[in-house]
């Protein structure tokens, strides 16, 4: 399992990421970085860091933060309480987002999935300024290019507990 | 009334005041950027420059730029098409913002509105990191510290076209 000693590394590598972008951060904000590792204990593998800035019933903001080729494991934002659920618009600040989603798989993709299970393979590169708006209930992962990401996350209300992943083993709760 | 080569040191302003902000954008964004005088044609006094990242019919994202004393002229979104109106977080991430929204009148405000229509006087500053919730169909007006201000706007849909303005000389078209 992940260890305290690294999510708190993870933290920090967070807190350093969204500074050198630009972001400034208070301290209950820096102390508040969700670290999750989606219950596989390969946190640099797959797993994610993010700070959220705000979330009512009916809109959400927050900063995702990835290590060097960190993968967020592939999964859909299903319909609750009436809504279509989450809808989302990822833009890229820092480094290279590898995103994938359902539709035409791309021939030579800029990286692969690491081990687990991954379905969706139509590629879309997103590099700093550059954004992309994922509809409810669609299957998605993405991956950070060598050097890491930042990516700014608007959306409708978000309810991570609700996310539904495409493989059986992954566990959304916090490393 | 506000001239084009206003309206262009305006956008360029923006941009400057953006990318010292490590905002990074495309050649595309940079050319949208709207700037709004009110109708007043005294840009520097009431207005606005906006980046709009993303407004579907569910969420929303803005990038708000604001000249030194610059305010925003006080307004309401109200209800529309079966939702309660807009509902806004603004994050403040450069400069000071003085934000007016109803409640107890604040005692010293750090500054006063612009000449107009200014009914509500409760005083929310935001520093660089801060931020506060708007609720929907509830008057708000706001104005930029002697640095200017950069704010990012989280919401659900905008519709900028049906806000409510306080006084009836104000129109809400770009400058």
């Amino acid at each position: 399992m992940t260890t305290e000693e690294e999510r708190e590394e993870a933290r920090r590598y967070a807190v350093e990421q969204l500074e050198a972008t630009g972001v400034v951060l208070t301290d209950e904000e820096r102390a508040s970085i969700e670290v999750t590792d989606f219950g596989l204990g390969r946190l640099r593998e797959t797993g994610l860091q993010l700070l959220v800035y705000v979330n009512t019933d009916r809109h959400c903001a927050k900063e995702l933060v990835l290590y060097p080729g960190q993968t967020c494991a592939e999964h859909r934002h299903p319909p609750f309480e009436g809504t279509p659920g989450k809808e989302e618009t990822f833009r890229c600040r820092r480094g290279v987002v590898h995103l994938f989603v359902d539709g035409e798989p791309t021939p030579r993709p800029g990286c692969t999935p690491p081990p687990g299970v991954y379905t969706v393979a139509h590629e879309i590169v997103l590099r700093p300024g550059e954004q992309y708006t994922i509809p409810p209930d669609t299957l998605h992962w993405f991956r950070a290019g060598a050097d890491g990401a930042v990516v700014s996350e608007f959306s409708t209300a978000s309810r991570d507990e609700l996310d539904v992943f495409t493989d059986p083993d992954v566990r959304r709760l916090p490393a």
